[in-house]
């Protein structure tokens, strides 16, 4: 298991897409490897998107490693401000702005440095500009480096829904330097791991085993204990983008937890629950619903929750939350066809999920006014 | 040549793209022919998108070939501005918020109602709604009929350049009714014929000396002469989408003259002059400009003009345009390559061109002074 990690030494894992293919590397001070990020630029001029909060602590050293002993790049940047209330389209057209100024052409390059938000509205510009030019992630979150990276989901939101309006686009690699996290916020720190929890709920036993002995590891940053949680959930994210990439079907399980998870942030309004508090709280409510339609036993129930208090993360929404708040907002969600929501939830012995419109409506009801007041 | 057309018999023209082919239907009366249009319906909710022109026209003949025989579609319609200068993000996100609120699903059609304009935003709003919905193209101008809705580009205008932020995203069909030209004011045909004489110009000699017997025809809407010369530009465009689907090479041939268009298109402002009017005087520049590095003789250069002026196409700029501009705006074009600006030029005998960054730097500056006054 957990393999001690060697400075500068990456780990690889690939997408595998065909001509699409790209890998991830994942490893502690990759950042001052160079030529880790130099083939995979493409013509002479990078445009760094990043944001506000992390462009003081790593915006000079991606530019270095970008420009050391390759003098033929200018490197320009582009600073949103941080949060996913910024995640508009607004604030995208800022990052059309700086790339039609900077006279950037479709030879260039896009690099992604931050968390999930700065990853997709890269990703989605990178997507767009030009009508597509090539783009890099450099995932400065949990959130972002065992999930939003890997797999060229990339957008924006509506006002009225969560990543209505977006492409699939992939990278040419993805590159997490683990020691970033030295400096991520804890409350960011725990956003992520709900994302690595689902992998385990939804595909991988063995992993949720082992998160549930090393859950206080993880929250201690431990970089092995760290390194190992990445390198699995972006394994696991890998194989399933690689089976299924424009979700026709098992990508879909992917958004365990997230279609309840969505209606809270948006009903909250985006920025005041982190996505993955907001997934912590969906995932309990799939678990309830899953066990309300007699799919999974009790002792599930409570693994899933306890593992999120462990975690520390929030296990019922918001107050202000009303069933008819939830129901709004699902209506909305992408996974809806020809007017019926299809949910991901649990069936069977834990680690085993299914994709469906095939579910008691009432068992839904059930779970929404369990969880609201009204 | 230009067989007689039967109403209600399509021509069929196909763009050969693996699984993302899809057939080009040409002919009068299609409107009235629901199977052409509902065979490529997927789902059961519908979006049209058209402008405050057309609407009024063709929008209830559009809706019940969607309907009649087929009470399961609904169909929804936004009703956007018309014209070059609403080709924006804001305009565009008017679509997004009507597709929203109509609760449209992943499995929904969006249908482009219009010209070239509406078939760029459309398109690209389908590429982008929930990462890809399906379209269908219904163009109802020479300009659309003839280039802009077959081959997959799609996207809106930047204030500093045009087409700057889009997507390739194919259609499952195009349908052209014929018919549909019988509205069209005459400055919005003659605009489409500089496309048409464009596929003349840069491999279809034949074309060229088709359309140099046949534009007062053309010009008098002969209904055969149209639906010959619509049915032969959309073989060519097809042809060459075929063998360059993102314009890694050969597709760039299509925009003889655009560079030098586009320029005038963004200095005059959006919407004063028509596409394919700044295409016509483009045109002119670039055959000059391949006259001054010798690459073609002089009755190629005279041949273009006349048929530019039986086609009521201007041939000179508008005044207002200086060198500087022209430089300015196509220093951002899609076609410069680590800052060199690549050209589509005649080259040999009528029916060949170039696409090239190897060219006289001078010979450039020549033109660009010949055409204007400072």
């Amino acid at each position: 298991m957990a393999a001690k990690i060697e400075p500068g030494v990456p780990t690889i894992v690939n997408v595998d897409l065909g001509n699409r293919s790209y890998p991830i590397y994942i490893g502690s001070g990759l950042l001052n490897k160079p030529e880790l990020l130099q083939r995979h630029v493409h013509g002479k001029k990078v445009l760094i998107v990043t944001n506000t909060t992390v462009a003081p602590l790593y915006l000079d050293k991606v530019v270095d490693a970008l420009t050391s002993g390759n003098p033929n790049v200018s490197v320009e940047s582009v600073i949103l401000p941080d949060g996913e209330q910024y995640k508009d389209m607004d604030t995208l057209m800022k990052v059309f702005d700086k790339a039609i100024e900077s006279r950037l052409d479709r030879r260039c390059t896009f690099v992604a440095l931050g968390g999930g938000v700065i990853g997709d509205m890269c990703g989605f510009a990178a997507a767009s500009f030009l009508r597509g030019v090539n783009f890099i992630q450099i995932p400065t979150t949990v959130m972002a480096q065992v999930d939003s990276s890997v797999g060229g989901k990339t957008g924006i939101n509506h006002p009225l829904g969560k990543n209505l309006i977006g492409a699939f686009y992939q990278p040419q690699c993805v590159l997490i330097d683990t020691d970033t996290l030295d400096t991520l916020p804890e409350r960011e720190l725990a956003s992520g791991f709900a994302e690595v929890i689902k992998y385990g709920l939804i595909r991988d036993t063995e992993f949720f085993e082992w998160q549930e002995k090393n859950m206080q590891a993880l929250m201690a940053r431990d970089p092995n204990a760290l390194a190992y949680a990445i390198k699995r959930s972006c394994e696991n994210k890998a194989e399933v983008v690689s089976l299924d990439e424009r979700e026709g079907g098992v990508r879909a399980t992917l958004n365990l937890g997230h279609t309840f998870g969505h209606a809270i942030e948006t009903s909250v309004g985006y920025g005041h629950w982190l996505h993955g508090e907001a997934v912590a709280v969906g995932t309990v409510m799939a678990v309830d619903m899953s066990y309300r339609v007699g799919w999974i036993d009790d002792s599930i129930v409570k693994r899933v929750s306890d593992i999120l208090k462990q975690a520390k993360l929030p296990i019922v929404p918001p107050e202000m939350m009303t069933v008819d708040m939830f129901k709004s907002v699902m209506a909305v969600d992408k996974k809806v066809a020809d007017g019926l929501l299809r949910l991901i939830l649990l069936k069977g012995p834990l680690g085993n999920c299914v994709f469906t419109g095939d579910y008691d409506r009432k068992a839904l009801d059930d779970t929404l006014r369990a969880f609201c007041k009204s």
